[in-house]
């Protein structure tokens, strides 16, 4: 059987099926078992990449949010004025909130990780932080921290909707938050 | 040992069991069996009262919804002009997000029970439209929607933010989403 040394990709596989089996069953449902025969490496190899279960979702997490984190980079890194940067921010939300099941389903897992435990809120601090560096080439900061919110709300509030708002009322709100010096 | 009938209060000790066990377990840690004995009622009194989990399920929820539905209502009944208006719902975001733990985390279980089985966003949909009125006593009913999605995310953030932001943010925020006809 492989060890880690001879299979590199092991450990990236152990992340993937941590975050399928998140999306699959919640953090409530995952253990060390499930997640080695998902990814199909020994259970024993585990530990020999990861030190327990909450070092395990703290990389899936973290992986998880690059993907946002890359979602907001590809969108905010093209406009080259105001009005372009708050049409992009909208088209962002409708992206998000129209996304995959998959993606909304892991964000709330980790928020509600993050509501049980406290300690967990390194993470989406974290990410919170890495999403306001792309909106900050275009907005102040706390315009940028402002907006940041705005778009959490509105992205959840099309997914969970079964009567979601339309792109106006996302560019109005977008502009509105981003008016400043009045 | 008393039936459904003598014991008025048995269907309401249920749901508010169930909410217990959602907020200390998970929704997919509930089971039948578990909300009976917390209810202290008998297991068989379950299907007298409810037609199964997701009739339970529907009503705790809806329950819930009323409480926080509550909370816009007591802040948004007193207010007498914008300003005030704008106070009160940087003051609710303020309560919202620095409230107990258990509102946060019943919050998160129903958004992503809804992310994962569309059918409940009925309930998020309900929910929604219930804290728009409120808002729509100061706010017209666009300017509303999008300030209930902002107090969403400016909630969400400052509860799950190691660092969260001030309370001038906030109404900065509040006061950029609800000015209208530039």
């Amino acid at each position: 059987m492989a060890t880690g040394h001879t299979d590199p990709q092991r450990r990236e596989r152990i992340i993937a099926a941590t975050l399928d089996l998140i999306a699959d069953e919640g953090v409530a449902g995952v253990s060390h078992r499930k997640i080695a025969a998902r990814a199909g490496v020994p259970l024993g190899s585990m530990t020999y990449h990861f030190t327990g279960i909450d070092q395990l979702f703290r990389e899936a997490f973290t992986c998880f949010a690059d993907h946002i984190v890359a979602v907001f980079d590809a969108h905010l890194a093209t406009p080259t004025d105001r009005d372009q940067a708050r049409e992009a921010v909208a088209d962002l939300v409708h992206v998000l909130s129209e996304g995959s099941q998959r993606d909304l389903v892991l964000t709330q897992e980790l928020y509600i990780l993050a509501a049980r435990q406290p300690a967990y809120r390194e993470l989406t601090h974290a990410w919170m932080g890495r999403s306001r560096t792309h909106l900050e080439k275009h907005f102040d900061p706390d315009t940028a921290r402002q907006l940041d919110a705005l778009i959490e709300g509105l992205t959840l509030h099309r997914a969970l909707d079964s009567e979601p708002h339309d792109r106006a009322l996302t560019l109005e709100a977008v502009t509105r938050i981003t008016t400043t010096g009045r």
